[in-house]
């Protein structure tokens, strides 16, 4: 692999790195941007489940990320640039000098997720389901618990923002990238579905009576999460198990992301 | 309660809240800026350990806001000012529409801390300890959770950033101002005098070998947190229990303040 050095800005061969901030917005076609070393050695692994498309970097950085890049496939470009020619395609100062664009994995339906787990029936599996997490540091959160704690998938409610966007991979240190993911409509479908598969559905929920310490789980688990303000709708709680996190009085409040962390916790080893 | 309305943007009164931004860098000299609803609602609670000083808010939300405001002290001043001069008196465009300057609690040696909490023997009794955390963000969560599951207290070592930094405050949902916090040099000074107090202090470490899940807290248990890179210095776990939390292969990663709250939930509940 050789570089290619890039002193112009407006370079064709960089156009889709340029004004990063505010193409976050807008989506990318199946494309998304990856920032940062850690991020950078998940898109390059064996357990990536997305394809590098070009790779960009500060020229200072070369001789220490060399080892890494060699990982990356032969028709992947790599591009270095001065910091200041960087900054200027970037569109604002990238301190970390390591960009990447990525090809997200095809769309998989929940059936084929579902088929897919199913064929290894001893398994003890967890799912985690979002609905309506429209903040991106705790979508980036959630899948970071979710690949700490081995869960098998995110099922994506349409309430839920992209985890391809650019500062939920870089939360996630990556695990966006390697976790089995599926969008569907609506948060009661997906439960409905899960449970025809022999999945037990967790809502977790300050509202329950159950107790997370005290619960034991099913070989299949899948845990639910709503969004901090609004919550999950009653008639989806009503659909599954409600179960709560005890707390402290006078503060019972939780930041979603740490929610997935205790219950895939206590899910993987409680 | 009389709020006074401020149309000129210079004007002496709301001088403490000029330029946010850049002054949240500088440090107040015991005083602190609250943002927003919550953390507002926490100040002017019974529970604060801080006194509200100064509050100012957008015009609009005087007639929601007014039944909270009515629980400050009568010697605390209302301002009220469109937001087009809110926008200019912060230096930002503060959408919230909600600031208040209020005053940090005296600071408490450990040893007080320590002797308050040794006047109830018999209660179950956890501590934070917190090493070398610089991320705001990180700080707000550990505070959110120490909160969330009882925690007496939070002990900072000189490594740590300021908890009363208003996105600090903010990620905490006001539990900043609502738990004794101590600073001390370092933490294996902090260490040493905890142990001294009958406590047993867990070093939450991934190169552990005892298992979390697999601990049964003591009456007196203090966590002691390190930041996710660095982490914490091998003397200082050395000198405690070191305990790790179980991941999933190739994946060993959790946020710090994840961290703290799947960790205190098991102290409390586990």
């Amino acid at each position: 692999m050789t570089p290619i050095l890039i002193t112009d800005p407006d370079h064709i061969a960089v156009q889709p790195f340029r004004d990063i901030k505010e193409r976050d917005l807008t989506g990318r076609e199946g494309l998304f941007i990856a920032e940062g070393e850690v991020v950078l050695n998940v898109l390059l692994s064996p357990a990536s489940l997305c394809e590098p498309e070009a790779i960009l970097i500060a020229e200072k950085r070369w001789e220490t990320l060399r080892p890494l890049l060699e990982q990356a496939p032969h028709d992947v470009p790599v591009y270095l640039a001065s910091q200041e020619v960087l900054n200027r395609i970037a569109g604002f100062d990238l301190h970390r000098g390591i960009l990447a664009i990525g090809r997200k994995p095809e769309m998989m339906s929940l059936d084929l997720m579902l088929d897919r787990l199913g064929a290894k029936p001893d398994e003890r599996r967890i799912l985690v389901v979002a609905s309506g997490i429209g903040n991106h540091d705790n979508m980036g959160g959630i899948f970071r618990n979710a690949a700490a704690f081995g869960a098998a998938g995110v099922i994506l409610d349409a309430g839920c923002c992209d985890p391809f966007y650019r500062k939920a991979i870089r939360v996630s240190v990556g695990a966006v990238l390697r976790t089995p993911i599926v969008r569907e409509p609506t948060s009661g479908e997906i439960v409905t579905r899960l449970q025809a598969n022999g999945y037990e559905v967790l809502a977790l929920t300050p509202s329950a009576q159950m107790q997370l310490a005290d619960y034991r789980p099913s070989p299949r688990t899948a845990i639910l999460l709503g969004s901090e303000g609004p919550g999950l709708p009653q008639a989806v709680i009503d659909q599954c198990l409600p179960v709560g996190i005890r707390m402290a009085g006078g503060f019972d409040s939780l930041n979603v992301a740490v929610t997935s962390g205790i219950a895939l916790h206590q899910m993987a080893f409680g």
